[in-house]
């Protein structure tokens, strides 16, 4: 059995007793019936995510998967591919917003290679970043699959072994990314699974003007004609028109959910990566917390698929990792709502008469 | 010249240079364009707040007012009186919704008895508590006005004494309430400062059923009927239909703007109070921060008067501050924002074609 297939079949819904036992802690807290609303509906998530009515979450680690897309070649993006390498080079020196917001989220940043078109080794050797490399980025999807069916089990299957890897030192996984060109991709596996018009969930990703949007939407009507992708069969639509990193992403969901601890999904290309765990295994959307609602546009298209809302809508279009790590405090600020907060009895408070 | 009018001619605002200075980096940060949204602009606010591009947001303090209202006498709560007394016990011993979510905020929460209908004295004294007691309780406001004019200066004016008392070990302040059937004068506060119709604008609070809610609107209607307040006198609109906590808040608003510090405003209360502050001197809208939109319907009717957009969204009711403790994680979040990410120029990272 693959690593794949091992780790699917270890998915396990949320624990439903450990869900009522904190249901019926939160319905008595000290103030109207559950008017701290969706932390407490988070705070039930976390109890039936991790079995237990005080669920850790005090480690938080944020795995920044970096690739790169031969469909850059197309000119769908407002950055040159050197910029991928370059980020990473910026996560490593702290200087990234994700590593601003990940350190107030008492959060570590891991960044793995999946598919930087560049070498990365001496970073990796460093240990620096995680070498999952699964090549020199991704064919040009515009004109055949962006890579083979193999390279896309291997994107996943890496992914899981991050969480693996992660697991002992991790309470809550967070999602992200790093790849010029990555929202084209992310829209095409959307089109691909939910049969959406491209036009409707096509954004301009780091800020392309209107000529530029038109040409990236033809670009992904193109990649989806030429390739055929089967919507039925998941790793067929990431060989096809996904990207290593958004494997390595749905990978990591996985292996989080096979681990029974929460993973926040940052954004558009997270969430394309989530999507794609979720068609594996559907039973990995109990694990998912979805950080926040991106301003590319096919992002609310994603959540409702995933019947996911998210958490927070701050206009955010960064990536990185940078809406999970925000979102983590309210993972936190959940776990404290079902923790810390004295019932009635306790407190010795008269109820609604 | 009395605190108010000192305090409301000393209101400045936004320091123009800062706010330039700011937007200026926040430019040239390592990522398409203002890819941080909100945050970016929160972060433009708060140079333009404390007149630095370094904004000090470290030392946090919620303030908590608690007061009675007479009005509860009309049955427009689903929960008795002695309700706010036992909840002040609970803030005391670190036991409440404010407790928990404050520890996580790294805030301190600060409680002010600003009008509860119970002897505190003992809490006073002993420092758990700020004794800025108005009175025990207004009076019902469905039967007259809720308090005297001298009583709406004084409980405005006891606001601003905390925000300077507490000014010295504070540099971001958080709002907050606790008082049964505090909703009820809010909602009239609301109808009166903005004309619309009371039923449009009428929640059920702490949970109230249908034919409560019908009865909370027709008593809201009572009370601006009965008392006919002036809508372009704010200190007759809250002695006619407001509550001592709801002018403390709107004196913590006012401090915390002639301070040039921001302020985090709660949920629907402490939003009632920061339109008094507003309606007394606009130039304050400049310093407040909208933490969260509640459940309470009227609260997006509050924020549209104010200009202003909630940073967040999660079904909260709760009041005592926690939205506005959730709050103050983005605050400084658009803080590390502004001071921690490296430009393109310092990272070396090319920039968009």
């Amino acid at each position: 059995m693959s690593l794949l297939e091992k780790t699917i079949s270890s998915i396990r819904p949320q624990d439903a007793d450990a869900r009522v036992k904190a249901k019926a802690r939160l319905d008595q807290l000290i103030m109207p019936h559950w008017a701290l609303g969706r932390l407490m509906d988070l705070a039930t998530d976390l109890a039936g995510i991790t079995g237990s009515i005080k669920p850790a979450v005090a480690r938080k680690t944020i795995v920044t998967m970096a690739g790169d897309h031969g469909v850059a070649a197309e000119g769908v993006s407002a950055y040159p591919q050197e910029v991928t390498p370059q980020m990473v080079g910026g996560f490593v020196a702290g200087m990234a917003g994700i590593n601003a917001l990940g350190r107030l989220a008492g959060a570590k940043v891991v960044v793995a290679d999946l598919g930087v078109a560049a070498d990365l080794s001496e970073l990796a050797k460093s240990g620096k970043i995680i070498d999952k490399k699964v090549a020199l980025g991704t064919a040009n999807m515009a004109k055949g699959p962006a890579m083979t069916r193999a390279q896309a089990q291997r994107s996943i299957e890496a992914g899981i072994e991050v969480a693996n890897e992660l697991s002992a030192t991790t309470d809550v996984f967070g999602t992200g990314d790093m790849g010029i060109a990555n929202t084209t991709p992310s829209t095409a596996i959307l089109a691909v699974l939910t049969g959406t018009p491209v036009p409707d969930i096509t954004g301009r990703g780091t800020g392309i003007d209107d000529a530029t949007l038109t040409h990236k939407i033809a670009v992904v009507n193109r990649a989806i004609q030429v390739n055929q992708p089967n919507a039925t069969d998941p790793l067929d639509v990431l060989s096809k028109v996904g990207g290593f990193e958004i494997g390595g992403i749905a990978g990591l969901v996985l292996g989080a959910a096979s681990l029974r601890k929460p993973v926040v999904v940052d954004g558009f290309i997270s969430t394309a990566g989530a999507m794609l765990a979720c068609a594996l295994c559907p039973k990995a959307a109990d694990y998912i917390i979805a950080a926040h609602r991106s301003v590319e546009q096919g992002h609310r298209f994603m959540h409702s698929h995933l019947g996911k809302q998210p958490l927070l809508d701050l206009n955010l279009r960064l990536g990185e990792g940078t809406g999970a790590a925000l979102a983590m405090n309210l993972v936190e600020a959940a776990m404290r709502v079902l923790t810390e907060i004295a019932t009635f009895e306790e407190a010795h408070v008269s109820k609604a008469e």
